[in-house]
This record gives structure tokens, sequence and C-alpha cells, in this order.
């Protein structure tokens, strides 16, 4: 198994695929979902934030959550949004603190209300803590490729709170096309800026689907080297007002395609359909993914497949 | 504008889009469609086939349709299934027929109930009345990627088939992958291939969206020289049992990528939206298109998105 034969699908299910759903996924489903992923292989998950309980009422069972969860070969990365919800994070034994910030002054705005500038130093205190933690500390840029309010974003804005981010600690940095705004080209020549600044197996994509692309753009990815991809089991994360509307790729979809192409995920697709299929039925919607519509072409997963169903 | 820099978009919407559709489209909303294609830019169709109206009721129009189409400025290219079917097909001024065999004699049965070498035979005669009446005809292969009976096809069998096209009169060849089963390594080591039987420029790709990455296949296609491409309005020609189940590419997804990219493809996004819209109300249901629900990127367009939905 060369390195360059591999990939890590990082789940974010959990989080930023639920964050929006309105049905409350009871905490004991959400444990049992945990258990589901890290048969199916899974290593890396998003498995919660610790956030206002008033404005995502489906993470406000973060701390329960982390108390009961399994641990054995699944790393816990947890988003924070502020040093309280690092402190929690913390406290809580997550494995790994995720950052946040967009590459725009106007969605930050909308997002968090504040500039860029003055979110960047917002994060020097949760870095400090996370240093003396000794836990490492992902940075995400939001829209990193296009912004519902400011439509282009300039790639050395992106480029230059990538330097900040690492400047301050941060040893992952995930670009994130946050509404779906990316294409295939634009992916390839932004990685190849990106690796003038870190090494690409520090780079993760997260790509939402809202115009049909997300897997062409990450098939862009892999082909200029990035090996590390966030998905979302059954493709949750879309918009709950807009049926259909597709949010993350689906964490089987894109195992699906690497397997296909003779590239390891260490995932097992029969029981990520399982789990997609569990989460369709606590959500009670149809969920975006088409492997767990269609099932694996191998035949004999094929076989496999008249029993998924039932 | 550099032909590396442009490509077709050949809309299937009205054939193998609505062939599997329950809600009959009446003949005069058809006809409304074709021109509203048309205004979007579209300049080849698959307007119909001429089948058993018994097996295919939304076609039994195939005469009517075509004796009142629009066309200036676009191509009608009719599938036959047979000699009878060429005759009207020609009989009702086809810009081109396309004929069509599967990869797998499994599939090829379980479609026309003939091995592949009989059907091929079959083709004789209609290749000859299409050379008479100076009509081009393109050779699709079906289940070319992967067949749901026989699982792998061999590429030789591709090749074959391919070359007994050619050797026919088949000006253009379309592979498809009818239920979703290619991935991109095996478009792009496939078009490698055919590119020693025939000039890209001849090669369609046909690719269904099963398991949600027709998409990244087509991207890989395009990576490997492929200019033409099928696609149909807000993605059409999914399993209607299977709710979400996708079809084709949805063509304004598939526009939408090329002109992020800086490719041509000729086509208005926000026309092509509009169509994909009045499609959807009538089959009544959700269509799998992803730019008709979140809408193009470009914040002009953005601000007649607007108005879409209303």
């Amino acid at each position: 198994m060369s390195i360059d034969r591999t990939v890590t699908i990082r789940e974010v299910g959990l989080r930023d695929g639920l964050q929006s759903e309105t049905v409350f996924v009871p905490t004991v489903k959400k444990l049992e979902l945990v258990k589901d992923l890290s048969r199916a292989g899974i290593k890396i998950l998003e498995t919660t934030s610790f956030v206002n309980p008033k404005a995502i009422p489906q993470l406000a069972d973060a701390a329960e959550l982390m108390a009961q969860v399994d641990r054995e070969g699944i790393k816990h990365e947890i988003m924070v949004p502020n040093l309280k919800g690092a402190q929690r994070a913390l406290e809580a034994g997550a494995d790994r603190l995720v950052v946040f910030i967009s590459a725009t002054d106007a969605h930050n705005q909308a997002n968090v209300k504040r500039s860029v500038k003055a979110s960047l130093t917002d994060l020097e205190g949760i870095f400090n803590l996370a240093r003396e933690g000794n836990v490492p500390v992902t940075g995400v840029i939001a829209v990193a490729f296009g912004c519902p309010y400011q439509g282009r974003v300039p790639v050395v804005d992106v480029l230059s709170i990538t330097e900040n981010f690492i400047s301050r600690g941060a040893d992952r940095i995930s670009l994130a096309d946050t509404t779906g705004m990316a294409n295939p080209y634009q992916i390839r020549s932004m990685v190849k800026e990106m690796q003038n600044k870190l090494s690409t197996d520090s780079l993760c994509l997260h790509l939402h689907n809202n115009r049909g692309i997300a897997i062409a753009n990450l098939y862009a990815g892999y082909l200029a080297g990035v090996r590390m991809f966030d998905a979302s089991i059954g493709g949750i994360g879309g918009c709950p007002n807009v049926p259909q509307a597709a949010g993350n790729l689906a964490t089987e979809d894109v195992a699906f395609m690497f397997e296909a192409m003779g590239i390891e995920t260490g995932l097992n697709l029969i029981k990520l359909i399982r789990c997609a299929h569990e989460m369709e039925k606590l959500l009670q919607h149809p969920l975006p993914g088409q492997v767990m519509k269609s099932g694996p072409v191998d035949p004999q997963c094929d076989r496999e497949n008249c029993s998924i169903r039932s």
C-alpha cells in the first residue's frame, strides 16, 4: 500500500452534516453511528462542536457525546468557534481542534460578526490553549473558492490566512468550498499555490455539492496531490429547506470512486452504506448520496446489496 | 474561440430523459421545450426514438413531434432500435440516426433479445438506408464501462464493436455508462484506447450518475481529450421508482462546470435553468440537477436568479 494509492476520508456528517438538520438525533443514536462509522473504517471524525446550543440545538449534546464516545482507533476532532468552545473541547478530550475563518470579510462578518483580521487575533488564545494541552490544530478557510456575498476570492487572501494559521501553529489547513462555487481548474491552481506554503500532506479539501460538481473538484484535488478529503455519510449537510439540495459529498460515494480507481480508503463500502441508511432513517427524509441507492458495483457486493435495503 | 476551449453538450433529455418518466409530456410542451432549449444554445438534440409505443408510451408521439419541431440552428438526432424505426426516422427528417448495441451479450439479450453479433448483423440494413439518404449515423455502445449482468466489460469488446461500427459507416461513436459503473481512471484509459481507433472529435461520452461520480468521469474524459458529452436538462433519466436516483448528468450542471473553467459551451445558463424548472413542473417531481436549485455563481446571474424560481 503506497502512500500514492491511499487517501483519507474525514467524516464530517455528525458536525457539518447534522448541524443543519432540524430533526434532533438523540445522543444514544449518535454514539451508535460513531461506533458503526468506526467499524466501517472511519479513522478521523469531526465529531461535534462546542457552540451556543441556541444557535445549533443539534450539537447541544457535545459534552455528553464526547464523554461516552468510542475512542479506539478513531480520532475525534472538534470544531471550536471561540476560546470558551476550545476550553470545553479540550476538557472533553478532543484529539484535535478545528478553527475556522472566512476568506472574505463579508462572509466572516455574516458568520461571526467580525473582520477576518479581528478573528485571526482572537485565535491567539485558542492556539495557546491547544499548545499547552499538546493538541494539534487545523485551520479551516471557509468560502476559499468563492463567497456568496463578495463573489470571487483573491488567492492571495487565502494564502495570507494560510500563512497566519501556520505561524500560529496549525499543522493542517482545510480549504472549504462552503457554498459549492469551485470548479476543477480553480482547485488545481489553488492546490498548486498552496504547495508553496505547506506540504500537500497537510492539506484537506472540504467540498460542498451545491452545483453538482463537487466530486469533479475532489478528483481535480486528488490529481493535484491532495490526499485528505472531508465527506459526510449519505451526503448530509444541505439546506433542509431545499429538498435534494446537496450538502457535502457523500462519504460512500467518495469511497466508491477511490476504491474503483484502485486507491485505498481503508473503508468498507457495505458498512458505510448501512450507516447512510441508518442516518436516513434517523433524519426522516431522503439523503442525496447515490451509492446508498444504487449499491456498489462489485458483483459480490451486489449480492450482499440485496439485503441492504431490507 | 479555440477548439480546445470549446465543448459540445448534446441534449438527451427529451429521449433518454423522458423515456423513463411515467407522466406523459404533451407534444405541444415538448415542442416548447425544444424551442426553449434551442434558445438556450443547444445545437444537438436527441429528440425522440421510433420505438414500440407500447414499450415506451412517452415517445409514442415521435412522428407528430418531428413534423412540427423547430429546425433552425438545431440538429435532430433520432435513436432507432431497428430497420422500421430507421425508415420512419428518415421519413421524419432526422438529421442523424443513432443506433445502439450493448458491449455484452448479457445486456444485449436483456435489452433487445439478441446476441451482440446478431444485432451487429441487423444494423446492415439501417446503415444502408442512412447511406442512401445521406444521413450520418452514430453508434452507441451501451454498458461500455460495466454491465449490471456481467460485471466487468473487456475493453477489447468495446474496441471490436467500435471497429465494426466504423467499418459500416458510423462517423461518431458514443460510449455509454448506462448504469453508472465507470470511474475516472477507467474513462481515461478507455479514451486512450479509443484514440487508436478514431479521432477524439468523433467520440462522445454518455454518463449516468447512479453512483454520484458521473461529473468526475466527465471531467476525466475532458482531460483525456473528449469534447462532446451527453446530458439531460434537470438531470432527468433516473429510475422513477427510486426518488432522487440520478439518471443523466444535468445539462445545466455540466454547462456550469465548463463555463466556470473558461471552456465555452455556447449555452446560456439562465435559460437552461428555466428549461430545467419547466421540465420539473411538467414531470411533477423534484429533479436531481443542482444548479437549478443553487443558481449560477456569477453575481449578475445571482441577481437574475432571484426571479428564476418565481
